[in-house]
C-alpha cells in the first residue's frame, strides 16, 4: 500500500509553538506513525511544484491524508480536478481537522462544510457511536484529548454514510467528528481533531484511528463500471 | 410559491420533431401544467441574459426546475455557483432527465453523475419502491412509458437519501430514477423521464410526480444557522 | 388529526415528588398542550383494559405517544403486535425517553436499544444538526436543559434515516437524542428527553419539538401496497 | 472463520425435482462451495434437535446464512431469541431468497418483509449498483439467471444500508436484491435469488458473491460496548 501524507505545511515554517510540537511538520509526524513494512509511505506540500501531486504521483497513491489550514485559496484549480478523479476512480481520502474547508473536501461534499470553533485549550471527548467499525478497532468508548480547538455543530455536510465519533466540547458544544462517505469508487473519512497548536497526532489512539482509517479507505475492489451509450440485452418491440 | 422553470431551450429551437411536441418548450409545457392559484410559475432559458438567473430572480425563487442536455458547457461558471449558493440556502432543485450532467448537479453530487443510455423507442416502467413519500402520492404502483430514453446502472452518484422509482427497462436495463438529497438547507429531486423526443411531460403521471415534488422540495422551515468563532456556553478550566 | 399519548402511568401514582410535576400524569401534560382546534387528543394508560389500546381505538389514531419505563414488561405482547401493525400500515409513533425500552420500539428497531444512563440533576443541551428539518422548526441553534437524566452513547440502535438532535451532558457524555425512522409506511420518531422528576413537559422548547413532530409523522399519503402472487406485465419468453 | 448453513430442508426431502437439483440439499450446495482451507463449514437443518442451532453451535459460529421456505413457522421462538442475541453480539447473517419471511430476519427488519412473486421460469438479471463493493468483488455488471423466480417491488423492508444488486425480470418488474444491515454489532446481507426448483446455487456468479459476502458480515473487530449505569466523567454543579 502506497500512502501519500498531504500538508499545506505552513504554521510550522512560521510559528515557533507549532514547529516544536511537529519539528518534522504535521506531514512528518503522521507519516512517522503511518510508516511500517506493509505500508510506503511519503509526503508532499503545498509549495512544491505541483504542490506534490503530480499526475504520476497520484496514479501511485492508494490513499491520500489532506492537512490544510490557512492557505486553501493557494491550492489550484486544476490540482484539486485531478485528486478529485483519482478519488472518485476510488484512492481513499482522509480529510483532518481544517482541511473540512479544503476546496477538495467541498467538491466532494457539494456542501459549504462550514462550523463553530474557538480555540481555548479545553476538553475534547470523542464518543465512539458505532463500536463495531474497522476505524474505531482498538479504541474503548471514548478518546479524551486534554486540549484542543473546539469544533461545533451546526456542521454543514450531507449526511455521513457512517458516523463513528460525536465530540463532546468542555465549553458545552458537540460535533459530528468521524465520518464516512463513499463518492465514486473512493472511500472518504473526515477526521475532526488536529489543531496545529496541540500535540494531538502524537496522541497513540488518534495515531490509532488514523492507522485503522488508512487500512478502512484503501481501494480493494477492482471491478470496471462502465458508461455511455449501451446496445440492448433484450429485443425491443417495434412501436408505431 | 414562486417557481422557476429553467430550460437550455436549444432542441425545440433546431429539430423540428421536438418542437412538434414541445411548441411552447419543455419549460413551456411543465410552467403550463405546474401553474395555479397557489404556484406562480415563470420560465428561464439558457440564452436570456445571465440565463434568466439573475440574483434578482434567484432570490425570489422557492423551487427551480432543471433541464438541459446539450449546451451544459455554456452554463456559466458563476451562474452555477450562484445557483448553488441558493439550493444551499434552501431553494429547492428539481433536476430533470439529461440535467444529471448539469454543472449544478454535478456541483451538488462531488461525483461524475454517468450512465449508461440508448435511445431506442423502448418501454419504461419506473416502479414505486416507497410508497408512503409525498413524491409519489396518487401514483399506484407504477408509471408506464411506452417509448422513452434508456438510461442504465451503474449512475455515479452519491447514495440517495430517499430512493422513491426504480425504472424497468424493455432492452434488460434498471435505473435508480427518483432520487432525493439534502444539501445544505436545500432538498433536490432528481427524476429521470423526459427526453426530448417523447411526450414524457404530458403524460398525466409524470405531471403528478413533478407537482408532488415541487410541493416536497419548497423551502419550509426558515431556521438560521450560527457559524464561525463561538464564546463557550460553560466555564474552561484552565490547564497547564 | 387524532393523536393518542399513551402513558405508563405508574410514578405519578406512586411518587409524590413525580405527582407534584405531573398532577394530572405525563400523559395529561402532553395532552394538554398538543390539544388545539385542529387536533384531537385523547390518552390511555397501561392498567386501562387492553391498555387502553383497542383496535377500534388505534384505528381512529393518526399519531400515538408512548412513554413508558419501569413497567414495560406489563404491555401484553398482542397489543403490542397489534400496534406494530398499525405502525407498518401507517400511523405514526413518537418515542418519548425511557420509552427507548418499550417493547414496540425495540420490535420496530430489531436491536437491544441499550444505552448508559444517570440521574444527576445535570444540564443537558440539545443541539439541532439539521435545522431545516420541520421538527426543529422555530427551535434555535439548541434546547438547554437545566436538569435531566443523561443517557449516553453507545445507543443501541440501526443507524437513523435522520439525525435531528445531539446532546451535551454536563457529566461529559453525548446522545442521539432525536432520530427519525421510516417501518412500513409509518414514520417513527424517537425524542430523548422527559425524565418523570424533572419539569421537562413544561418547557415551551419541547412541548414545540413535540407539537411539530405530531405534524411530521402523521400519515400523509394513501398509497396502497401491493403483495403477493402477480401475473406477469410482459410476455415471458418459453424456455427448454 | 466457522460458518455454518442452516437449512429447512423439506422441498428437497419431498419433491423429486427440486432433489435432483440440490440432491445434498440446498445446505449442502452451499456448504460445497463455501468449504476451503481458511473457512470451517457446517450445516444445520429444521428438523435437528433444537434446529442444529444449540447454544454451544452458534457460539463457536462466525457466520451463519439462513434458507427457509414452507416452514418458517415451524422455526421456536426462543431459538430465533437466541439468534437474534447472537447477530447483535457481532455474528455476521446471510439470508437467502425466502429466507426473506423468516421469523430472524422479519425480527431483525421490524418491518413485514412482504414483496410480490411468481414462479414463472423468467430471466433475471441482477444489475450492480455499487461496484467498489467488497461483495461484488469479481462480478462484472449484471449477473443473468436464465430461469428464476420472480420477486417484485414493493419490498417491504427498512431502507438498506446499502444497496447491491437490483434485478430486472423479463415478466417487467423489478427488485433491490443486495441489500446490507448493521444491527447491533452484527452485520446482515439479504440476497433475492435462489428458488428451490433452479439451479441458482450451482451458478459460479451467485457462489461468489455468497462467499464475498461470508467474508463481509464475519465479525471484524472486537470493541466491547458499555451500558447501564454510569458515573459521571466531569463534575457537574450543585443546582437548587
Amino acid at each position: 500500500m502506497r500512502v501519500l501524507v498531504w500538508n499545506e505545511y505552513r504554521h510550522e515554517k512560521e510559528k515557533p509553538d507549532v514547529a516544536e510540537i511537529y519539528p518534522d511538520g504535521i506531514h512528518g509526524a503522521i507519516a512517522g506513525f503511518l510508516q511500517s513494512e506493509q505500508v510506503e509511505v511519503k509526503t508532499a506540500t503545498l509549495d512544491e511544484e505541483e504542490h506534490g501531486l503530480t499526475e504520476e504521483i497520484l496514479m501511485k497513491t492508494d490513499v491520500l491524508l489532506w492537512w490544510g489550514h490557512v492557505a486553501h485559496e493557494e491550492v489550484h484549480d486544476e490540482i484539486v480536478t485531478r485528486v478529485h478523479k483519482r478519488v472518485l476512480e476510488g484512492m481513499g481520502l482522509i480529510v483532518l481537522h481544517s482541511g473540512h474547508f479544503s476546496k477538495i473536501f467541498k467538491q466532494l461534499m457539494g456542501t459549504t462544510c462550514d462550523l463553530k470553533w474557538r480555540v481555548a485549550d479545553e476538553k475534547e471527548r470523542l464518543w465512539v457511536v458505532d463500536s463495531s467499525h474497522p476505524i474505531v478497532e482498538g479504541i474503548g468508548e471514548y478518546i479524551e484529548l486534554e486540549k484542543e480547538e473546539m469544533y461545533g455543530e451546526h456542521f454543514d455536510i450531507p449526511t455521513p454514510d457512517q458516523l463513528l465519533f460525536i465530540s463532546w466540547f468542555e465549553g458545552g458544544e458537540v460535533f459530528r467528528s468521524g465520518c464516512t462517505y463513499q463518492r465514486g469508487k473512493g472511500k472518504i473519512f473526515y477526521f475532526r481533531p488536529g489543531h496545529e497548536t496541540y500535540p494531538t497526532y502524537h496522541n497513540p489512539q488518534i495515531q490509532r484511528v488514523i492507522k485503522n482509517a488508512v487500512e478502512w479507505v484503501k481501494p480493494e475492489v477492482n471491478n470496471k463500471s462502465v458508461y455511455g451509450k449501451a446496445e440492448p440485452l433484450e429485443t425491443i418491440s417495434i412501436k408505431r
